[in-house]
């Protein structure tokens, strides 16, 4: 039997991806999970469902504080990224839709999410991205332009369609069979309950 | 020395803040924390900071269910209130200033929201109310006509008030020594700082 999947969806740009991107293969591979990683245009469904957070500075200035408790709360490094919202043309999330059809994806999202956070480098900006391509051995120049090819314009809208029609809002959020777990707090009982161990859906089948 | 104290921020008709109505008295005891029960109105300041929930109905439906697991995760009994959102005027948040003013708040807050959760009824309503309010043997009509006092609304203007100095935006949240956490997810981070023990506060000291 295959072992029990979880799919994580996650935006390049939002704080909170941060805490997964750095604990979730650990994590799962601790409760015996796999995860298919899966980049989206969160920024596409937070505008159709009128959730602005760059309006309401209040709101963001705790998400950061909460973030950084977090880090170290799960002992992840964290550095306040200098820059946000960042990459307009959600650069950073195409190339990641190449980088998982060759298979470097998670590599990939990690040095991504270090650059822009630890680094304080601008994500999805040309000189950041070719610092974080280069470092991963990749032809920077040559993964870009396949990043704004219309074939992966249409991978990228079909993750993120995919993200809508399972109700999917915000980012990170976790699938286990159907059941949606939304942010980086939930990602334990998304496990649980891809394991079937989670105390709702054990209750259900009763 | 006095013991390390919380202050729990709360508004009748969350429905996130259920979750700690029923376990934070148990939760802080553990812990040896002290719990401030402080209801506000988080209306005003969601309706200040453009918070809108009853127009998302997709994120709405995902709140429910969130709230559904977490009860299981935690242990509660749980049934989605038929009633959402409740109490145009507040009037349940009022009676609950009465109430810890006089020194049964607690009791109080856990019979409304068991009657709003458990039982179905209209939280905030007269019948509901006067029911709540007898089976903890109050004189309704006399508690309802402090709770419309000029004294009441004042004394609950003022922790509204008190909750938006603090940046606070959200029900539940608590506070410990001025650190803002926001979320039932968010209890066992509180009760931690409280007690100095958080590792985000112990790596700023050193």
């Amino acid at each position: 039997m295959a072992n029990p999947t979880i799919d994580f969806f996650y935006f390049f740009g939002s704080g909170y991806a941060y805490l997964p991107v750095m604990r979730i293969d650990e994590a799962a591979e601790r409760a015996g999970v796999e995860v298919r990683w899966r980049p989206f245009s969160v920024r596409t469904l937070m505008r159709e469902n009128n959730i602005a957070l760059r309006d309401q500075p209040g709101k963001m200035r705790y998400i950061w504080r909460d973030i950084e408790r977090r880090a170290k709360w799960h002992g992840i490094p964290f550095v306040k990224p200098p820059i946000w919202p960042t990459d307009p043309d959600e650069l950073a999330n195409l190339v990641a839709t190449v980088a998982f059809a060759e298979g470097w994806g998670r590599d990939y999202t990690k040095a991504s999410f270090k650059s822009w956070y630890l680094d304080g480098q601008p994500l999805g900006e040309r000189t950041a991205l070719n610092q974080v391509l280069t470092s991963l051995g990749q032809d920077a120049a040559e993964i870009i332009l396949r990043a704004n090819s219309a074939e992966t314009l249409a991978a990228y809208a079909a993750e993120t369609e995919a993200a809508r029609q399972l109700g999917i809002f915000g980012s990170p959020t976790f699938v286990a069979d159907g059941e949606v777990f939304w942010g980086d707090d939930r990602l334990e009982e998304a496990l649980a309950w891809a394991k079937g161990e989670h105390p709702a859906r054990t209750e259900a089948r009763k």
